[in-house]
C-alpha cells in the first residue's frame, strides 16, 4: 500500500478509532486452524449515521499495511487522512452523507487489534510466534462479530481492494444472508505461485534479522533491518515497470558513480529505503509474517475441490469487480476468474478492467472510473435494497 | 541464472579452466572509475581450435553467477556441463568442430578472476569492499587483454546473455575493429528502473546480514542468508510468472496449513530456498554486489549524451540480437530499441523475438530457434569473414 495519501476536497473530518473487545461464546473466538483464542479486540472506525431501516451499512476491508482509519483525520492538527479518503467522505463515492461507513482493522494485525504483539492472557508477555495462524475467514469471522455488536443485521456492501478484496469475497461465502453486495478491487480468488514467492522472500528478509530473534523482540531492539528490506521488496510489486520507468528512470539520487557501499546512487534505491523506514515506523514484523502467510493461505479454488465455481455456489450478493491493466500481482485475469466463476452461478457482476499505468498501487490512487463504478454501484444497491 | 544446466548430445569433452595473469602496461589495468589494480587474473577456458589465419575465433561472455565453464566436463566424474552446454559443442550452434570457442570469467567475479574475494597486493588481505568499481567496459577491456595474449587479431564473433550480451555489445563499442559480429540475448543497453530495484534488494540483504561484517568476512563465518536471500529475489525475476504457474502452482511441499515459521509449505517457497543455499557454495556475496553494480551503471543511454544511436555510430560487427516474449527483467523492447539504434546507423541486425514461456532464464535453456538462428548467422559471418 502506497505511503502517500490522497486527501479529496470534502472530507469526512475528525474521527476518533474506537476498540470493540469481545470474548465469542463460549468464550473464545475459534480460528480456522482450530485454535482459539479470546478476548479479542477489533480497532475500528465509523463515518455517517446508521438510518433506521438498517439498510446502509458499509464495511471497508483493508490490505496488507493498512489500518482502520480509512478517512478523515485524527485531530485538527493531523495533516495525513486515512489510506482511503479519495473514496470516502460526503459527496465521494462512499458517501459519508448517505451510507454508514465502517472500516475495521483486522484480527492479526498491529494497529489496535489483537495480533501477535499483543499481550498473551495465558502468560503474561506478548504471542510473538506463539499467536495462532490467522486466515481471511478468521479476518472475516471477528469482522462479523463487529458488524454483529453494531446493531447491524446486514451490510449494504463489503467493500475492499488487495487482501481488503480478498475479504469481501469471503464475507459474501461465509455470511451469504448477511451482504446485499460486494466490492471487491484488484483482488484474486488466490495469490500466484509468484506473488507467494514474493511474500516469502519479505519473509525471509525479516527471519534473516538477527534482531527477529524467533519473533521475541518485544523488550529489545527491532528487527528495523529486515522488516524495512521486506517492505521494499513489496513496494516493487505494488508499482508497474512503466510507472517506475516513469517515476525514476535511472536518474541518480547522488551524482555519477559512487563507490561501491550501503549508500544510494539511484532515485528509485533511495525511495525504495524510506519507503522502507517509514514503514518499520508504524508497522510490527510479526504481524506482517502473519498477514502475508494469510494471504499466500487464501484460497477459494482449493478450499472448493478446486473449483471456484463450486466456492460462489451459494452466494448471494451482487458484485462489483475491478481490476487494473497494469497490475501484475494481482493481474486482470485473476478478476476475470472471479467474474467468470460468478457468472457461471447465475450471479449478478458489474465488471471493470481500468486502464491505468499505476501498478497494483492503483486501488489507493485518485481514479475518476474507479470512483464513478463505486458511486453508481452503492446507488443502484441502496435503491434496490430501500424498496 | 538457472541452476539446471541442459547438457545435450554430442559433449564438448573435458576442459580445463586456464589462468591468464597479466600486468596491462604500465603494469597495471585502467579502470573506468580512474583507479588501477594488477595484477589481474581472468580464469578462462577454450574449446575446438584456432584455424591458421585466425578467423574462427568466439568469445562467450557470462551473466551474473556464470563462470568461465561454457561447455563440457571437468573431469570423467563430472555430471554437470558447463553453463551453456547445449549450445557449445561439435555441431552445435557454437560449433567446436569448426570454432574456436574462449569463454573468459569476468574481472569482478569470484570464480577464478581477480575480483573482491582476492588478496590486495598491498594490504596482503582479501579486498572486500576496498576493491575498486568495476564496470562493463573494465570487464571487457581485461577480456581484451586474455584475446591479445591468445593471439587473436580479430574476434569472428562476441556472444553472451543478460549481463554477457551487455559485454557484447561493449565490445563492438569498445573495440569495433576487432569484433566482426555480435551474439547479443536477452540483453539491455540499460537496466530498468525496476531491475535496478531487485538488484538494490539484494544487495540490501546482503548489508543486512551481520556476518556480511562491511565485506570483511573472510576469515570468519560468511554472510550464507544474505546472499542466498538475494539469489532467491533474483530467482523470481528470471522466471515468467506463467512458468512459476506451470512448474509450482499452488502445490504444497509439506501438507496444508503449517504454523507460522521459517518452515516450507509451497513448493515454490521450497524451490526458492533450495536455490538460494546452493548458490552460496559457489558464490561470494561481495562479487555480488560489485558485478549488480556493474550491470546497474551499465548505460548506453547515458554514456552517449542520452542517444543510444550515438552509441553504436562508430561500430562495425554485424549483430544478432534476441529476445524473449516472456522475459520481463529485459523484456523485448529493450531488445527492439538496440535493433532500432543500429538500424539507424544502418548496421546490419538480424533481430528475433523468440516466444517461451521460461522468463529471462530462457537464454540458458534448450530453444531450438535460438539454436538454429545463432547456427545459421554465425555460419554466414564465418563465409564472409574467410572469402
Amino acid at each position: 500500500m502506497a505511503e502517500e495519501i490522497y486527501g479529496k476536497p470534502g472530507s469526512a473530518g475528525i474521527v476518533q478509532t474506537r476498540y470493540y473487545t469481545f470474548a465469542a461464546p463460549p468464550g473464545e473466538l475459534e480460528l480456522q486452524c482450530g485454535e482459539k483464542i479470546g478476548p479479542v479486540t477489533l480497532a475500528y472506525e465509523t463515518w455517517g449515521t446508521p438510518d433506521r431501516a438498517g439498510k446502509n451499512a458499509i464495511l471497508i476491508c483493508h490490505a496488507l499495511s493498512g489500518s482502520a482509519h480509512a478517512a478523515g483525520y485524527h485531530s485538527p492538527e493531523d495533516k495525513n487522512p486515512g489510506w482511503w479518503d479519495w473514496y470516502i467522505g460526503p459527496g465521494k463515492a462512499f458517501d459519508t452523507d448517505k451510507y454508514f461507513i465502517i472500516c475495521s482493522n483486522i484480527l492479526g494485525g498491529c494497529t489496535g487489534s489483537t495480533g501477535p504483539a499483543s499481550v498473551n492472557p495465558a502468560t503474561g508477555r506478548p504471542f510473538g510466534m506463539s499467536f495462532p495462524l490467522i486466515t481471511i475467514a478468521d479476518m472475516v469471522k471477528a469482522q462479523h462479530a463487529l458488524v454483529k455488536h453494531l446493531g447491524i443485521e446486514k451490510l449494504l456492501a463489503v467493500a475492499g481492494g488487495s487482501m481488503g478484496g480478498m475479504q469481501a469475497l469471503q464475507w459474501t461465502i461465509s455470511y451469504p444472508d448477511e451482504v446485499e453486495s460486494c466490492i471487491a478491487i484488484a483482488t484474486s480468488a488466490s495469490l500466484s505461485a509468484q506473488g507467494i514467492a514474493f511474500n516469502e522472500v519479505g519473509r525471509q528478509a525479516i527471519f534473516n534479522d538477527p534482531n527477529w530473534n524467533a519473533g521475541d523482540y518485544y523488550d529489545s531492539a527491532i528487527p528495523v533491518a529486515g522488516l524495512s528490506l521486506a517492505r521494499m521488496i513489496g513496494h516493487i510489486t505494488y508499482l508497474s515497470e512503466k510507472h517506475m520507468h516513469e517515476k525514476f528512470g535511472r536518474n541518480f539520487q547522488k551524482s555519477g558513480m559512487q563507490p561501491v557501499s550501503g549508500s544510494s546512487e539511484f532515485m528509485v534505491e533511495s525511495y525504495l529505503r524510506h519507503q522502507g523506514i517509514k514503514f518499520v515506523e508504524r508497522f510490527d514484523a510479526n504481524a506482517y509474517i502473519y498477514i502475508t502467510k494469510a494471504i499466500d493461505f487464501f484460497d477459494l479454488n482449493g478450499d472448493y475441490g478446486g473449483s471456484l465455481v463450486n466456492a460462489f455456489e451459494n452466494v448471494l450478493a451482487n458484485y462489483l469487480v475491478a481490476s487494473f491493466t497494469s497490475d501484475w500481482l494481482y493481474p486482470s485475469d485473476n478478476a476475470k476468474e472471479i467474474v467468470r466463476a460468478l457468472r457461471v452461478n447465475g450471479k449478478n457482476v458489474n465488471y471493470t478492467d481500468i486502464d491505468t499505468d499505476n501498478g497494483h498501487d492503483s486501488f489507493l490512487l485518485p481514479n475518476d472510473l474507479l470512483e464513478k463504478n463505486i458511486s453508481n454501484f452503492l446507488r443502484n444497491e441502496y435503491r434496490q435494497s430501500t424498496q
